[in-house]
């Protein structure tokens, strides 16, 4: 979208099915809240906190915000070279290639509470937000488990003594930690590449826009999910279903008073120095979409995945108990997530809207369709947070050539 | 909107004539962007400058955010038990009853670029932003008259031949100037009360929502005002058509190269410490609606009132020319205006979209409907900056509560 005005074949615009397609995902990724309403997730007012940069050995001054004055650029020029094998391949990639074959928007890795790369390219620069895709997932999970720690949120409880509008649907005899950890039992197709999927009519009822004069579904997150249905035993398979995210969001508003986009702002955002404002995009009844509608920027969720490597403390404020963290390191049921067939992550689990890896490393991440990613690696002491604007949206396809990146640079670090 | 969902009858929603409509005006000022898609106004970075406040005689050590602690409480109460006449009236009224009389959702005076009043009501408070109505056109104006005075946009020059799509419309022979100054005569109604006028109908072209299927209108900002017709000659009357707000962005665009919301970024909320971003709504094809898009936080818009005062210079920096600021304060064409019939403001007149009083003490304005305001009175040495959710669109209807208690202001400022 460029030029006053942009010429009729470059123009991005609704429906939701053009602006998401490839090419144009590559600028949509961006400019979210310029097709959709949304709302603030706010800083506050504070001067942000600087991000502590890894100094080469000749230990320069760096001063601003720019990218180039700030990363050290012998460490960058070492990682980029550094060099794994993709899964299901036996020819070596590097680093540096590796951001390229998965349309990386923008890389950050943080190391010790430092940060040791940044890159970024497409549509982003250290200035501008990215849709999060459904990481908002894990940041919906975290905000649960922070609730769940302090006490106000029993995790153990059915849904419906939480939320009675969900009595009569699936979500009503489940526990609230089995929609945080996804072990619902629903009748749901959730095949973005399917579009009869019923994840597409959610996103119909989801939509900010007014309904056509003939449509006569559900309007908003809330009157969907009074309409999934049971299939099976809750407790038993991990199924990915969105559905859960949002019926979490429903959860931890009606139990806190605040909406998601709230909360996020004032348990998360306003502590830790967060450099930008994140938002969210909304139905038309202004809830926000807890299952997928966050943009932020990359150093922000950098911020966050340090957050959470060190224990939920920033600087010298323990922004939410440690327990939350050991939670979702702890991981869900291995075997409930076998069954769901995830051949690019064996042995791992599903937490609080967490990605748990059961790696040697205890790596966990939060995870978007076309490739987004807080990566957490516990003991490499690393954080990576990645965007990116893959064509396709399944991870599996992303997986090969960056989850072995992640652990040759995790080999790395932790040798230097 | 209160609830999780809001109940039915306190729902606040697509379309924008229900929106708008009082009493949920009074909420929609200020969430704009959940309603309709918008485009950031980046502050950048930065920490934001601390703002100054006028301290007590013992002055006390004040810090943070919050209001209560910020404020000067005696000044406040001395300010709040200044009386004034209303215009037409012979009943004298309170600085703080004029407030509520006016439904004012915030209001800050600046005086010798120290605060001395802070006010938040309604749906406002100092970490929100409320909508500028028609003060994004003074912004507008303002980044043309910084182009003028760099050298880029000549003022003199016939409008099609800096933009030549308009050279079909009404716009084409006018002079940049009197795109300027709103002394194009073009046929069009912006009665907002009538629902047929002509700016509804640019309301439904610059709807970004999709258009109806038998819509056959144009599609955006740019499209419409190549229809816009010409009725009798320019440069005679001055005539307030939101129109040449936007034909002056698309002007600024083209020379400039960037969006309105990227130029108010790069020339303005970057260099004035500003606490918030900003934001515009757009219309379908992403077009920032420079006639009256703009939301952004109270304190970031006395900041922009104290660079004019400051002939733009803000801290240590000339933002932008002092002859930017010369060129408004001067004023536009007093004769031209008075045809116009505007009767709170005799002998005023309308200069790069500002509203010059042409009182004794050089008063000019930011207007908004609804009761926004930012009065720069250079005299006192005084900027006020209001927001409000006046039930009625006209500023005709505020102005008898609110010009003489500016001036009242004034005058005591001046003799303290």
């Amino acid at each position: 979208m460029q030029g006053f005005p942009p010429p009729v074949d470059k123009r991005i615009m609704q429906p939701e099915s053009d602006f998401f397609s490839f090419p144009k995902l590559r600028w949509t990724v961006c400019h979210i809240r310029e097709l959709m309403p949304t709302t603030q997730v706010s800083r506050g007012l504070a001067a942000p906190s600087s991000l502590d940069y890894a100094m080469p050995d000749a230990a320069e001054e760096r001063t601003g915000t720019d990218v180039e004055t700030m990363v050290n650029p012998i460490l960058r020029d070492e990682i980029n070279n550094l060099t794994f094998t993709p899964l299901n391949s036996e020819t070596e990639m590097s680093w540096r290639e590796s951001l390229d074959a998965n349309y990386t928007d923008g890389l950050l890795v943080m190391h010790k509470g430092q940060v040791v790369y940044e890159y970024y390219s497409g549509c982003l620069d250290e200035s501008r937000q990215h849709a999060a895709m459904s990481m908002t997932k894990s940041l919906t999970g975290l905000l649960a488990e922070i609730l769940v720690a302090e006490g106000t949120l029993d995790d153990t409880a059915r849904v419906d003594t939480v939320v009675p509008e969900l009595a009569g649907s699936a979500f009503g005899d489940a526990t609230v930690r089995q929609v945080m950890d996804m072990t619902t039992a629903l009748q749901l197709s959730e095949n973005y590449a399917d579009p009869n999927a019923d994840i597409w009519q959610y996103s119909r009822a989801a939509s900010p826009l007014p309904k056509p004069a003939d449509y006569s579904g559900p309007n908003g997150y809330f009157d969907y999910l009074q309409t999934v249905e049971k299939d099976g035993e809750h407790g038993e398979t991990f199924g990915y279903r969105t559905v859960n995210s949002d019926a979490l969001g429903w959860i931890i508003s009606r139990t806190s008073g605040d909406a998601v986009s709230t909360l996020l702002s004032e348990r998360i955002w306003q502590h830790i120095g967060a450099e930008q404002d994140a938002y969210m995009t909304v139905d038309a009844l202004g809830t926000p979409f807890a299952g997928g509608g966050l943009s932020a920027g990359l150093r922000d969720l950098a911020r966050i995945g340090q957050l959470m490597l060190n224990q939920g403390q920033a600087g010298d404020r323990q922004v939410f108990p440690a327990d939350v963290v050991a939670s979702i390191e702890g991981g869900g049921n291995q075997e409930a997530f076998a069954k769901a067939g995830y051949s690019t992550l064996p042995g791992a689990s599903y937490r609080s809207m967490w990605w748990v890896l059961h790696n040697e490393n205890g790596a966990y991440a939060a995870r978007g369709v076309h490739g987004q990613t807080i990566y957490v690696d516990p003991t490499a002491e690393m954080v990576i947070v990645r965007f990116a604007s893959f064509p396709q949206a399944s991870n599996s396809l992303i997986d090969p050539t960056s989850l072995p990146a992640y652990a040759a640079l995790a080999d790395w670090l932790l040798q230097r």
